[in-house]
């Protein structure tokens, strides 16, 4: 079994809703997990096939189905057939590369996003598509690999700490969204703390290599941008929907990863003027640096040169130069050199060279 | 017979609904393919006069007329009568420089488009003007020359695949729209990658050529733009439109391709993004370049002048010149122009340039 | 009689509606036609007064009245008097930087617009002020000097081309408005391929003039937008006006050429696009070019300054130069400055400079 | 007594309604003049206390009462009891760094504009802040200074030129501000010229001298902007309020200076698109400079330093030299040099250098 | 104790509503203080604990308690219960990395926002965030530190000046927020004299410390941006609202305060206008410099080069140069020189570089 990354063109020409997963296999193994939970009981287990999800469709207590991995297509045809999931929706789930929007189907809102996080071992930014279904009391999510970012969600769960326990399934969807909003919140503070390093790279020793990094960070935000401008349409969507799914007591909290996402947004808006000022930095020192260096030849050359100049004429070899005959003619020569070399730094200290 | 290209302006001062070919002539031989067919019975046939398509107005089966090559006009005349289509509308069917546009005709939806394809042998995107007529149980369509973007919609037909046997003319529409627009991704597809390739080349020895590159796909992103934007505003209108002629069920669907335009749209102002920073690099790169040149000159010339001076106080002619008579006078000159250039050698050193 | 040119400002303090020609006076002499057309008859007159021209306010076929030549007011005055027209229209009318605009007079229609050519002579393009008065049986039309624009439609109605003798005074209008925007076509093909040969010229040998010509089509872009944005308002203003004027037969041609505008701008924009695209290139050209110019002094200065330095070691006149007395010296120093060249040489092709 | 300048943040902290000069003192003693005029009779003085005016508060003929120079507190204060205006009115008359908005209090209507004239001693453009209140029968105004650009409605009132005498305060109020507008196209008249004459510079003989010319124009532009858009809007909402106070015939007139208004927006933004691209041919005429010395340099120490150094090789003291004995060997080395010079002017030619 | 700055995203994967001080920690000791007052009385007082504000909610008279530090999250928690505060809204004071914002709860409305002042020890902007809630009779404000903006709003209470005795918590609330919005104009105006400082020393003698300042001017102008354009939304809801909150009285006054965001807006605009315009500037007047540096080493090297390889020739050894033995050959030669010397320099003076 190997990594495989399967682009969106192949695709084309397909009938629409057939079941095709679009981007790079990011997991070996497809892992199903379970959290079933009321206010007072919790039942968690890790499923082997995909049927052990049934019986949760219409128990009372709420489910959170998880799924990581996304290239097994029959494990996704199973669930959306059993779970009335409409075919272009299954559609959306394995193609990576969807652009974040909801969708309200009656019995259950679909929602496609991107969560970002820091790749430590690469250092860099990760993009990785979660997509989200809601329905009365269930909510499943399939994510491209496993990641830590729902811990936070699991372990207040378990632990039974807030509300969450005590409410229902789209409090929870507002949970997992509230997690994959603050990522982004610990992304921004990476690029953040780069941006500043940088800017003090360029006002003490700028390298090309720079240029490199300015242009890694601009491609970041163009990324960034792309997941998050339509993240906060899809938030204001669900808290503006009118869907029976999502209780009055959570548009207050819907409202309050709104606000997040506006703040995320205003920052990446921000570091993208700040980028756009370092690159103006950076050819501003780059032609500095070159006038510098263009003065050091002008200042050396100008001053050596009409001195050699003097030298080439008592080098020549005529016979009848008065000069060479005079016995302080050699040292009335290099004191005429003085004198033009002293003119010369006097004439560069004037027009601030030097 | 011969390729020819007409103007737009040769049409100015004519009068409107004047048929008249506005662009390049794409094919030799214009070619009628009629496909009729309902959920148990597919009939194809390729027609030698226009007026074989005539019976298939009423017939109560889904007939899809396809048409290859614009410049017989009288084709299109003949037709568009029989077929009672507006003056303008032919008008615009003939002018390939149109922009993609929807209009709503009571019995017909009449919709311009343009398709996109990565021409293999220029190594270029080619965009070509499709014509859509929508009528309730037949679609006609008029491209610019044969291609292969309707195939697979062709032979979905043909194998029974998915809804499309079973859905009326308004599904065959879509599907014929939803394959122009999967082809904007493969062209996307092919740009993202020439993009990569470009960053790279920037990275480690950008060229002259690189300009050139850049440019031509700066120019590919304006004539993308100019497709796929009105392309989102048709669609949106299909959606939105009360035309009888769209049945509900197909709103799903157009809403799919929809979203697909949006994110086609995404795409496009992202690599612009991308190739406008492409731009700064380079020219970021071209001043690193003659900070480069200049450092190498400014060191050769610095070193040697003042040396090459040295060399000319001693190879001046006085007759008094004491330096020359002592014994260790050319080795002690020799020292001096070391030490010299050491010094510079280590001035250099810690302004950086060695 | 000379030419002249009233400025703007010439009016500041003026009482609003008192008449004075702003603008240069583009012909000699003021000249009217009058053209009286329906389905049967066509009467095509030369005036020269303009009190031949009332008789046609009330008839019952439809009249069209151009005036070429704007600088005699007592001409609009009579004219404006004799047909009621608002003192602020006149005024407009005869001020030749009016933006395009149209507003709707009970009684009549007025718009004000720019039309744009190519003069042939100068190699430039143009931009005259138009006026239009749509009544309910005539149109009159302002124009600032004699032009061909009109011609294809005198030409219709001369010939009974088309729906025009059909249709009424609206359709005229329409017709006018049409001609004048097909112009606008004719235009932006001439300056797209300026902007073609100005693209290839940057490829292969820029030279300051491409500057020059770059600024030229950047400024005929400027003024070309802002003839056409207000034009598109103004169409689209018309095409939803619910005056009684326009006839509902009409609509379905306002809304082509409506569309017509739309795809100008577009291109206007597009042309926008590549013209600041083609300035980068040139800066780029030109830092390359400086480049090359920078490595050729580099090379040929690199190479020879050491050479020199050693020729003037051996130049040097000290009594004590052991290598001077060798019998082999000067070759194995003509040797030594054949591998220091070589070596340089050498070191120059790595770094990619030969 | 001596000019003096208040800043607003002097202000701060203040209670709102709290009554400071803001702005420059641009005027020694303010002024007080009153016009009273209706359709027979005229009444013009010079008021020597702000009593004054307070009887033409309620006259049935129109009067107008003007004030220029602003620092004088408790004038203000007591035409403002008077004439009941709101204090934070009071307040924002005396503000000079006023935002041009309209405010609609029932009894009259409240605006602040700002009004641009050419100063022709410092040959810069002057901004100063104009008040207006239309109340029933009188328009009170506010300037910064005594000025000429009111002069003419002052002429016509007294004349009795056009409609101004027959119509009532709404009319005189429109004058005033079709007076100011105005002013604005005689002050980009003179812009447009400043930009004429600097484009030519640029083309024939750019100095450092220029960018300072189209730094001071973008700054101009900016000044201009932040002063039209929002009259615009001003004009706008005047237009379309439903006071009382203004009469449905001078619905027309504002139209009118509505539409002035938006061609002054038009010039303004297509002037700053000429500036921008001034900035660029500068910038690129640099670099044809540059490249230009670059040439010159190259081509002489390229020419002359392969031939100093053959000057060297044969100035060196070898005592065996061959070729020094030779008695055509100066000859040879002659024409030595001058083929290796006319080699390389060759091939200065091939690279179109010479 | 030490000062300590907490990350937002420490927050990430906590439950909503979770109470933990985002930002820096500005003050050692929180500081309550407490003034109650109504047209006749005023109590001040400083609080001790968090418990001796309670009392103040319901007396008929206003009250002001304002809270000086963050970080004790206990005295947040225990007023927040005490004065039924939303857990989030609790939340949002203590994360001090807020967009500005308003939020209507039935009894009370709470809004951030951030309050600018100069550092007048480090000579920058600082950004603090400020926290306003507003019941029926009481203002509770958060501060990150002892701060005097609100110094002088203290002041007025004290010594009862203006309206703001006889009015209610309404517009002590509109009072602060007052004080807060007049600050920005005092920081705009440090920054409009920086932005004057730098402006001449662009034109008279450009550095690279010039870049430094230009950058942190963008960087300020970012950061401006980010507070002042919510904050004018904020203004506008809150003008907007039909909380019974707001008596009608206090919504003229929040429209002046609205007034004051937009021109604050504007100069912002203006301000990054013009510091981009500066930005254009420097990288001109650097390539002037270039210019001038390598005019001067093309004017000494072409004058000299040539000089020096004539003074080669006659410094060759050649046993047969017959101008060596000439007895003016010397003088000859040194004319010579000068007339080739004169002609570069005549050369020079029409290519006006010298």
């Amino acid at each position: 079994m190997h990594k495989s990354t399967r682009k969106r063109s192949e695709k084309a020409g397909l009938s629409p809703g057939t079941l095709i997963h679009v981007g790079e296999r990011r997991t070996e193994k497809i892992k199903i997990s379970i959290l079933n939970y009321d206010k007072t009981n919790l039942d968690e287990k890790e499923a082997k096939t995909i049927e052990e999800c049934f019986p949760f469709k219409d128990t009372p207590s709420v489910t959170w189905i998880n799924i990581d991995g996304l290239h097994e297509i029959e494990i996704i045809e199973k669930l959306g057939n059993y779970f009335d999931l409409h075919p272009l929706l299954q559609e959306d789930i394995l193609n990576t590369n969807q652009r974040p929007k909801m969708e309200d189907f009656e019995n259950y809102i679909f929602f496609v996003l991107k969560m970002v996080y820091c790749c430590q071992t690469k250092g860099s930014t990760e993009i990785e598509q979660v997509s989200l279904i809601l329905g009365s009391n269930f909510v499943i999510s399939f994510q491209e690999r496993e990641g830590d970012v729902f811990n936070s969600v699991r372990d207040r769960i378990r632990k039974n700490k807030g509300r969450i326990r005590k409410a229902g399934a789209d409090y929870l969807a507002y949970s997992l969204l509230d997690a994959i909003v603050d990522n982004y919140f610990t992304v921004l503070e990476n690029i953040g703390e780069t941006i500043e390093d940088t800017e003090q790279k360029l006002a003490t020793h700028p390298t090309p290599e720079t240029v490199q990094v300015i242009h890694k960070l601009r491609r970041e935000m163009i990324s960034l941008r792309r997941s998050i401008w339509p993240l906060r349409e899809l938030i204001n969507n669900l808290e503006h929907s009118e869907s029976k799914l999502i209780h009055e007591s959570t548009d207050m909290y819907l409202r309050d990863v709104y606000d997040h996402t506006i703040q995320i947004i205003d920052t990446v808006e921000s570091y993208r003027d700040m980028i756009s000022g370092m690159m103006d930095i950076y050819l501003s020192s780059m032609s500095n640096k070159m006038n510098e260096v263009m003065k050091v030849l002008t200042i050396f050359a100008s001053i050596f040169i009409p001195l050699t100049f003097i030298t080439g004429i008592y080098g020549m070899n005529f016979e009848f130069m008065p000069e060479l005959k005079w016995q302080g003619g050699y040292f009335t020569v290099l004191c005429l050199m003085a004198v033009v070399a002293i003119s010369l730094v006097i004439y560069f200290k004037r027009k601030k060279w030097l």
